[in-house]
């Protein structure tokens, strides 16, 4: 089987050294090797540079396009570049040409993967690089639990949040520094804005919430928060309090609709889930027959996305061929309407930075009281005798409306020294 | 597709229940509908009762085994009896007509997976539901992780085993005790030796180790030890030193060599898999690409395990067929020879009962410096004037042949109160 890769990149040049290194063991599995024999590259000059240690006969680069695509003798094509347009154009082109395409691109799949679906009727397209790196999680859900409703998905899904948590909360560094520490070590990119606010973990939970619930959301569907603004003081009351602060991506169903979210949330510690640390992924699944599992595992890094794109080309050698998103019927609906923002019910855990003076507890919980906001704690720890001081209230579940609402007041208010925040607490 | 279910069990009615109450779901992600048309029983009566509540059209119950396999409507036969001799001849039969299977049957697959692989070289043959019930393990192995050379897999594979360890650990339990609590619930047997004894997680391990490993071995090649000597005594000192206990099942690789091991073991509290606990099941799979990952959920019960058979029936609709065991060439050898248990290298934990005398620390010593036994710690409490005490050791990395040689000269001297006690610890 021929392949070629398009864009010899982090993930492209971890495809070539997987597929050289571990030939003999991909051949016995594929049943026929799998010959890289074309890359599509940007600069002829890095990309010679970066194959040389390979000894790849018969390999052609080339910075056309067109060239590699019209070539009959490549029977598969993994597109790694990246980007949403050009991926999208390229992809297209040779699905239309019933052209077997693997890709790991999760933000051309946020956005376009119901006209990729169409597309990829009869073609096979893998994408389980997508999503989590190593974990198998896309085969996991489209195949593994087919027979199953799912209820839920809880998503550790950008490694880069992870780390800087982790570090805040055993380090007990602040966010700026386990940001820098995570740029230092790679973990993080220059501007690491997508990640830390929540938007690589929105593309890659809208992936999964599609073979779910066979649900066509776009990433501006869907509430995404990030963890920016996470402080040493909401580490410090998780930590009194037994809970781990984890970027989530969740999807939950109730009977008609469905929440579809990103953001940080308070963990119970004795979660499963809870103890994925550092720069690891974990998916929890909910079905309705086999109850929770789990699926642990490195999300990103040149190999184990590799292994996924690998083990989505041995797919294609064995010819099996999933229906992409799961349905055989493209047209399915799942008839599920998304949960609004506001209607989100939750309980929230609030900081609030105050002048420490009289009175000021009656007022903010007056204006909980008048919004429908139930407390469930509070916690003032003794101020030695600074001005001003922090005091956190966790809720009883309770509608997302009332506590911006809240909020927003309570922020209006003389006594309060900074914006007030919040936090969900994850059941 | 019509399908016969051949055992009404546990198991077999869960199948039922499953496919009628999620039909609709099941039928969209299949592309069509999977329909029961009969089961073989042992007992009519029974079976009649238990369909009772299932408006089954056109259901056949029979107690004769001939007058369903032979029936050329039926396009896949759901294995779900039990036992070795009776599936082994039944399915054979089946897949030399070419007729699908699908089974749960592990001790089956322990014993003859190899002469199945034979002949379901063209048929499509699952058992997804044979390792860890609802976890998707074999699919994970078999085609999320092909592309890697598999270093390692650690499993939690028996949750009877791992229930009464959890609850030894967290509610002091003595070993008789927990196992009294697991039989009430239900998660023990009446006779529990296979599940205590190590024998189950064997067969799963064994079916595990010839996906990633191309290896024929069977139960009597490999060390199995249960967790029938897993005193209190060892729960205080693994919780001393913060380590979990578990039964673990182990297939681990070096150059030209595999270890394939059950036994009690001592692993720290910060690995993934020393948090998984009660009744459920969990697998760290090492790849040379991936890393660790780990997939974790229910291990057994009616709807978990009906789950991953009813996965392996969507997979035949969709005409999806992975080679049985994961390669196309069935004839392909390791070449990989098993470790003897004598061979074994392990940190170990020895635990002795004696009487509290001058100078037995040092005739236990200079018999474990006899036997090449390097000592890593040594605990032993103060004893409030009993006449005997416990004393408690670790070894640096060691050979197993060293360690039982010691612990059976030490268990000849005078001074030895009850049988000294070793448990592995696994890094
Ligand atoms: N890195 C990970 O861990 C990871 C994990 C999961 C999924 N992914 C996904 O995998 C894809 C690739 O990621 P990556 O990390 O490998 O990115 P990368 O290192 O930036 O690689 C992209 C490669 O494509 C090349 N390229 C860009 N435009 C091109 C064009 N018009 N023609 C030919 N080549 C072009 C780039 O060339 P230049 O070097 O000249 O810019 C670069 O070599 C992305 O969709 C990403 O989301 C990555
Ligand atoms: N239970 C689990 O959680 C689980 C999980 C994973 C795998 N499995 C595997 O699934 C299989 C079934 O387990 P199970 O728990 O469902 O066992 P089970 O409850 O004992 O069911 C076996 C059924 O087969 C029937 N049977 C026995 N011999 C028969 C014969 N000659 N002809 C027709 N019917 C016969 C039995 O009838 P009677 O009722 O008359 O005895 C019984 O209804 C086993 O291989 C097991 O290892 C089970």
């Amino acid at each position: 089987m021929k392949i070629a890769i398009l864009g010899l990149g982090t993930v492209g040049k971890g495809v070539l050294d997987v597929l050289v290194n571990n030939q003999k063991i991909i051949t016995a599995r594929a049943g026929e090797q799998i010959i890289p024999v074309a890359a599509l590259v940007r600069d002829l000059a890095k990309a010679k540079e970066a194959i040389k240690a390979y000894d790849l006969a018969n390999f052609t680069l080339s910075t056309n396009a067109d060239e590699i695509l019209m070539r009959d003798d490549i029977d598969v094509f993994v597109e790694l570049i990246g980007g949403v347009d050009l991926p999208r154009e390229l992809i297209s082109t040779l699905l239309k040409r019933k052209k077997p395409v693997v890709t790991a691109n999760k933000a051309l799949l946020a956005y376009h993967r119901s006209e990729l679906e169409m597309l990829a009727k009869d073609t096979p397209f893998g994408f389980e690089a997508s999503v989590a790196g190593g974990i198998p999680i896309i085969k996991a859900l489209r195949e593994g639990l087919s027979a199953n409703h799912i209820e839920q998905i809880t998503g550790i899904l950008n490694g880069t949040s992870n780390y800087i948590l982790t570090n805040m909360m055993k380090d007990g560094l602040a966010f700026k520094d386990a940001l820098l520490s995570a740029q230092k070590l790679g973990y993080a990119e220059a501007d690491p804005s997508f990640d830390i606010g929540g938007f690589d973990a929105a593309h890659k939970l809208l992936i999964l919430a599609s073979i779910a619930y066979k649900l066509n959301a776009k990433p501006d569907d869907i509430l995404i928060e990030g963890i920016e603004n996470i402080s040493s003081d909401d580490i410090y009351f998780a930590q009194e309090f037994g809970y781990a602060i984890k970027l989530l991506a969740i999807a939950k169903k109730s009977a008609q609709s469905l929440e579809l979210r990103v953001h940080p949330a308070l963990l119970e510690h004795s979660k499963m889930i809870a103890k994925v640390d550092g720069v690891m992924n974990a998916v929890s699944v909910w079905g309705d027959c086999v109850g929770e599992s789990m699926y642990y595992g490195a999300g990103a890094g040149a190999k184990p996305t590799a292994s996924a794109v690998i083990s989505d080309l041995i797919d294609i050698a064995r010819k099996i061929k999933s229906p992409m998103l799961g349905y055989k019927d493209t047209s399915l609906q799942s008839g599920l309407s998304l949960v609004k923002s506001d209607d989100l019910m939750s309980k929230f855990y609030l900081r609030l930075r105050v002048h420490d003076e009289l009175g000021v507890i009656a007022k903010i919980t007056n204006i909980m009281s008048q919004n429908e906001l139930s407390i469930d704690s509070f916690l003032q720890k003794p101020n030695s005798s600074k001005a001003d001081t922090t005091v956190y209230f966790t809720t009883h579940t309770c509608k997302q409306a009332n506590v911006l609402k809240s909020l927003e007041l309570i922020g209006r208010e003389n006594f309060v020294v900074s914006k007030p925040f919040m936090i969900r607490i994850e059941k």
